[in-house]
C-alpha cells in the first residue's frame, strides 16, 4: 500500500528544560524525531512530512539531513493533535495513498508493527495502534468489540467500566489521506484544553458507517521522551536492546553494560568489545576485530583482525584495513591505514594515508593544518617513522623510507631515504648538578621573600 | 533557635579494615565527617564540636578544612555514646543554646530533616530522630504514646510487643546543651558493654518529668557506614540521587549510571554530559556546555558552548571561557583558557594563561617545572602554536603570533613574530634500506647467539 | 586421596557463532578451560588430561599454556560425555586413583566443593555433584534415598513424580580410574540422540551392587557457557564476586560496578580503586596504593603508596616501587620504576629502568624500537627528564643528570651532566601575521576555484 508519513514533531516538550525542541534530543547518536523516521522509512513512504513548531528550523534541518526529500509543515500554534496533522494537508493535497501518522517524540516503533498496520488496513478504514498497558494510568483505553474498534475513550472521560479496560492508545493511526483530514476537519475542540485531537476521527468515522480496528504493539515500542530522565530510559532501553542483539549475533561483549552502541552500529561475529567502549554514528566493524577497553569510535571503519586500544580515538574517516594496530592515547581521523600498519602510542594522524606494514613511533603527529587549511600527508609502504616525528603537510614519505626520531619533516622523503631534522646533542658535564644548586637557591630566596 | 552541633567521629571503625579512620572515608570526594558537618551548617550553628579519637589528627585536619571555626574534644578511650557527648561539655562550657548529636558515620541527613527537629524542640525538652525501618532488625525502638516519646527500647532489652515497633532510632538527638550535659551526667555503664548509652537521656529526662518526642526522616537518611560495602552503598546512592537531580535539573545524561558526581558539583541546564565522566571537587559547569565521554573533571569552571573531551582531563584551576574546545589526552592544570581557544590533541597546559581563539597545536606542553619550581606561561590573542611546541615557562607568546611545529621556545615571542627552533631537515637517499638491513643483519645474528 | 582430572573441552559451541573453540572464550582474561582446571588444581591431581575435539591445537596451546604437564585426549567426533571420557582412557592406562570428570565450560566450580566430594568418595564408589535447582526445567534429575543415588533420571525419560524433584545434576562426576573406564565400556547408546552418556554409568554401578552418592553444591558454580550472553553472565558472576571479595578484604570501590578484575587480581587492604578501571591478568598491587580512573593494568605491580592514572595503562612488567606516580596519558611497559620516580603526563616508557626520585618530563619518549629490535633506556637516581626528551634506546642517563626539554639523547649522559639536543630559537618579527595573510589569501583562491 503506498503511504505517507506525517510525523509530529512540533512540541517544546516544556518538561525537558531545554533551549532544544524536543525531538531532537538524541538517543543513541540520533536525534528522537530520525527514529520516528527511520521507523516509517521501513514502509518505504512516497512522501514524508514533518510538522515543525518549536525550533522549526533545526527541526528541518535534522529531518532533511536524514532524508533530503522529507517536506516541513509549519504548525505556528500549538492546538492539538488533529490540528497539527491538518497543517500537513496543503502539502499531501491530491494524494490518494494512505496517511500513517507518527510522532518525534516516539522513537521505537518497530516495522513489523507499522506492517501489521498496514495489513490491517485492508480490512479497515482506519487502524489505531494500541498497546497492553501494565499500568494504564491516564491512557487513552481503546474500546474493542471483537475486532472492531468502536472509540477512543479519553482517561477523564472514561466511566469505570472503561476505566477496567488496558488496551491503549498509542496515538498512531493509519487512514487513507483523503479520509483523515476530510475527518479532521469535522472534529472540534468543545473539551477542556480547547484543543483538537486526532483520537476523535474514530467516533466520526463509526457515525459515517466507517470500520475501524486497532492493532497491538509491544508497550515498549510506544515510549515516548518528555523529560530528560525518560531520555535517559530511551537511551537505556536502546542500549540494552543493542547489546543483547550483539550478544546473539556472535560478538563477545565483556562487559555488556559499559558498551555504549550508536543507532547504526554494525559489528561482525568474532568480534570482542572489551569493557568501556563508546560507539557514535557511522561505525562499521568486519568479523574478527577486537576493540580494547576505553575507545571511542565514530564514522569509522575497522576491517578483520584489527586491534583498536586501549585509549584509541577513531573519528569519521579513519578507515583501518586488516591487521592494524591502533594503540593507546592515539587519534586517528580522516586517514587510511593499510594493511598491517601500526600506531601504537600517543599520536595524532589526521588527513593521511598510511602504507602497508608501517610502523608510526609513538609521539608522532601529522601536522595537518596550518592555522587556515587542512593539508595531507602520505606515507608509503614498510616506512619506520620514528618516535615523535611531525609531518608538516602537505608532505610524503616513501617505501621503506625512515624518519629519525623528533625530527620536523616539511619536506619529502623519498623511497628508501632517511630523513634527519633535529638538533646535534651537546654534553655539558656536571651542569646539571649546578643547574639544581642555582635552582634551589632561586627558590630558597623567594620562598624567603614570600615567608 | 541558635544551635551548637556535637558530632561523634572517634570511631576506628574495624569493619573498614582500614589504617584511615572510618569518618574519613570518602562519599562524592568529601570524608564522611564533611557530608555530617554539612548536613548541620544547614542550621548555621553558633559551635561545632568533633569528638575525634582514633586517627584524631587527621580528623582534625579534615574537619578544620571544612570550617575553620570546627572545634576537637578528644575522646581517649571509646566507651559509648554518652560518654564520647560528654567530651564536647568542657568546649561547651556555658553554652546555653541547643546541642544537636550527629555522626561522623552518617553522612545524608537532610536539611529538611533538621528544620523539623528544630521545630518539635520548640514544644519538646528533647528531641530523637526516628524513620520508619522497612526490616527493623536490631534496631533500637522508639516507644511513642500519640506524640510523646516515652522511651528508647535497645532491640535485646525489648520485649515481643516492642520489637513488634518498627520505629526506629537514628541516634541523632536534640536538647538544650546545659540539660544534654546534665542528663548524660546521670548516666551509668550497668549494662553488658560497660558502655554509656546517649539513649539513656530520654528515660532519665521523663523521670524528671520533661518531654521527649521523635521526628521521623526516610530510612535512606540514617543510613550509616561501617564496612567497604556499606561505604559503597552508600557512594551510590549519593550517585543514584544526584544523577536524578541533575535529569530533573535540564541536564542531559547520556547514560546516569556511569556518570560519578561530586559532592558539589554544580552544572548548568541543557549541558549534555556523555558515557564516563568522573567530577571530582569543584567543577562548576555553565549551560549549554558539552562533556564528551571520559572526561575526568576536578576544581575547574567551563563556561556556556565549551566542549571538553573525550579523554579531556581538567584539573584543579582550569577555567574554561566561552566556546573553548579541549579535546582529546589533553591535561589542563591552574590555566585560564580565553573565549574561543582550542587545545585539541595530546597536550599539557599547565600555569598557563590562553588569550581569545588561539589555537595550541597537538602535542604542546608547558614546561612548567624546571624540577624545583613552577612558572608561568602566557600566550596572545590568535596566536598560532605549532604541533610539539615546547613552550619553556617562563615564557611569553604575543597576540597573533605564531610557532613553528617541533620548536622549543625559550625565549619570548613578540606579537606577530614567527618562532622557529628546530633542527634544519637533512635527506640520506637509500640511507633506511641499508640500516633496515644492518639491523636485521645484527637481529639475526643475535637470535643465532641465543639460539 | 590421589586424583587424575579428566576435563571434556571438544565441543564447538555452535551457540557462541564462532569460530574459537567454546573453552577458549574468556571470563575475567583466562579462556573457561583455565577456570576449570584452576578449579581441578585445588586437589593437587597427579595428573590432568583435557579431552579436546574442535580446535584441538588451540586448546592444547591454552591448556599447555596454564599447565605444562597437561595432556590431551582427541575426540575426533563428538559421540556424548562417555565418549569423550573414553578418550582419556588410554592416557589413564593403569592409573588407579581416582577420576574426576569435569567440563571446560563450566568455570566456577568451588575448591570446596571438589573437597566435598573427595571427602564422600571415601564412603561410597561413585560420586555425582549435584545442585538444588530454582528452576529444574530440563536438567537431568538425581533420584536420592537418603545418601544414597539411586540413578540419573533425564529430564525427557521421568515420570511426574521423578519430575517434582528440584536436586539435578551437574555433570562432574567422581570415581576410581579403572572402575569408571570398566563402566563406561558397558555404556550403549540406544537412545534418541544416539549418543553415549556418562551418567549411565551410575545405573551400571547400581546393578553390580557398588554405591553412588551426590554431592550439592551451588547452583551459580554450575553455571555453564553456551551462548555469549551467557558468557557475559558468567563475566557479571565472576565480576560481582570478586568486588563483593574486594570491598570484604578492606579495598575501597568507589563504584564497585566500574572495575573489571581478571582471575587473578591481587590487591592489598587499604588501597582505593576509583571508577573505571580495568585489571588484565597478572597484577599485584600492595596496600594503600591508589589506581585512579580510567585507569588500564596487565601483568605489573604497583608498590605501597604508589599512585596510578587517571587514564595511566600499565603493561606487562611494569614494576611501580614505592611513592611511585604515574599520571595520564601514560604508557609503562616493561620497565622498573623505582621508588618515588614521576612519570606523570604524556609519556610512553618501555623496555626502561628509572632510579629513585627521578622526574620524567610531559611527552617523553623511550624510543626502544629501531624497527627490527627492542633496547633498553636505563636512568639513573634523582635526574630529570625535560618534556619531550626523546631517548634512543639503547641509552644511558646517569643519576642527577638532567635533559633539555626537546632533546633527542642518542648517546649516554654521565652523572650530573645536562645534556642539549635541539635547534637554537629564531624569532622573525612580523612573519606571522604575513604568513597567515598568505594562507588566508590561498585559502580564498581555493575556495574560489571550488566555487
Amino acid at each position: 500500500m503506498s503511504t505517507a508519513l506525517i510525523i509530529l514533531a512540533a512540541g517544546q516538550g516544556t518538561r525537558m528544560k531545554s533551549d532544544l525542541p524536543k525531538v531532537l534530543h538524541q538517543v543513541a547518536g540520533a536525534p528522537l524525531l530520525v527514529h520516528a523516521m527511520k521507523a516509517g522509512a521501513a514502509l518505504a513512504p512516497d512522501r514524508t512530512v514533518i510538522v515543525a513548531g518549536h525550533g522549526a528550523e533545526a527541526v528541518t534541518e535534522a529531518a532533511q539531513d536524514y532524508d533530503g526529500d522529507a517536506q516541513i509543515a509549519l504548525q505556528s500554534e500549538q492546538k492539538g493533535t488533529a490540528h497539527a496533522v491538518a497543517q500537513a494537508a496543503p502539502l499531501l493535497g491530491g494524494y490518494d495513498g494512505d496517511a500513517l501518522v507518527l510522532y518525534g517524540d516516539t522513537p521505537f516503533i518497530q516495522p513489523e508493527t507499522l506492517a501489521h498496520m498496514a495489513k490491517a488496513r485492508e480490512q479497515h478504514d482506519i487502524v489505531v495502534l494500541g498497546f497492553e498497558a501494565v499500568d494504564p494510568g491516564r491512557y487513552g483505553r481503546l474500546k474493542m468489540t471483537s475486532e472492531a474498534l468502536e472509540k477512543i475513550v479519553e482517561f477523564k472521560d472514561a466511566d469505570e467500566s472503561e476505566r477496567a479496560i488496558t488496551f491503549c492508545n498509542s496515538g498512531v493511526i493509519a487512514a487513507p489521506a483523503p479520509l483523515l483530514f476530510s475527518l479532521i476537519s469535522e472534529i472540534d475542540n468543545n473539551n477542556a484544553s480547547g484543543e483538537y485531537y486526532l483520537t476523535d476521527i474514530v467516533a466520526l468515522a463509526r457515525k459515517r458507517g466507517l470500520s475501524a480496528t486497532a492493532v497491538a504493539c509491544d508497550e515498549s515500542e510506544t515510549m515516548g521522551v518528555n523529560s530528560r530522565a525518560e531520555l535517559a530510559v530511551a537511551e537505556a532501553a536502546f542500549q540494552t536492546h543493542a547489546r543483547a542483539t550483539a550478544l546473539a549475533d556472535g560478538i563477545t561483549l565483556t562487559a555488556p553494560e559499559t558498551v555504549h552502541f550508536a543507532y547504526d552500529t554494525v559489528i561482525g561475529r568474532d568480534t570482542v568489545i572489551e569493557p568501556n567502549v563508546v560507539f557514535g554514528p557511522g561505525v562499521t566493524i568486519e568479523s574478527g576485530a577486537r576493540i580494547r577497553a576505553f575507545s571511542h569510535l565514530e564514522g569509522c571503519h575497522v576491517s578483520r583482525g584489527a586491534v583498536v586500544g586501549p585509549y584509541a580515538r577513531l573519528r569519521p574517516g579513519a578507515e583501518l584495513a586488516e591487521d592494524t594496530r591502533i594503540g593507546n592515547f592515539v587519534e586517528i581521523k580522516n586517514a587510511v591505514i593499510d594493511a598491517g600498519a601500526k600506531v601504537n602510542h600517543l599520536s595524532y594522524i589526521g588527513d593521511a594515508h598510511l602504507g602497508e606494514a608501517t610502523n608510526v613511533g609513538a609521539g608522532t603527529i601529522t601536522c595537518n593544518y596550518d592555522g587556515v587549511m587542512k593539508h595531507h600527508t602520505e606515507i608509503g609502504r614498510n616506512a619506520f617513522i620514528g618516535s615523535n616525528t611531525m609531518l608538516v603537510a602537505p608532505v610524503s614519505i616513501g617505501d621503506e623510507a625512515m624518519t629519525a626520531s623528533g625530527s620536523v619533516i616539511t619536506r619529502d622523503v623519498p623511497d628508501g631515504a632517511l630523513a634527519i631534522a633535529r638538533g646535534e646533542q651537546t654534553i655539558k658535564p656536571g651542569m646539571a648538578r649546578k643547574l639544581f644548586d642555582i635552582l634551589k637557591s632561586k627558590k630558597a630566596k623567594r620562598d624567603k621573600g614570600a615567608g
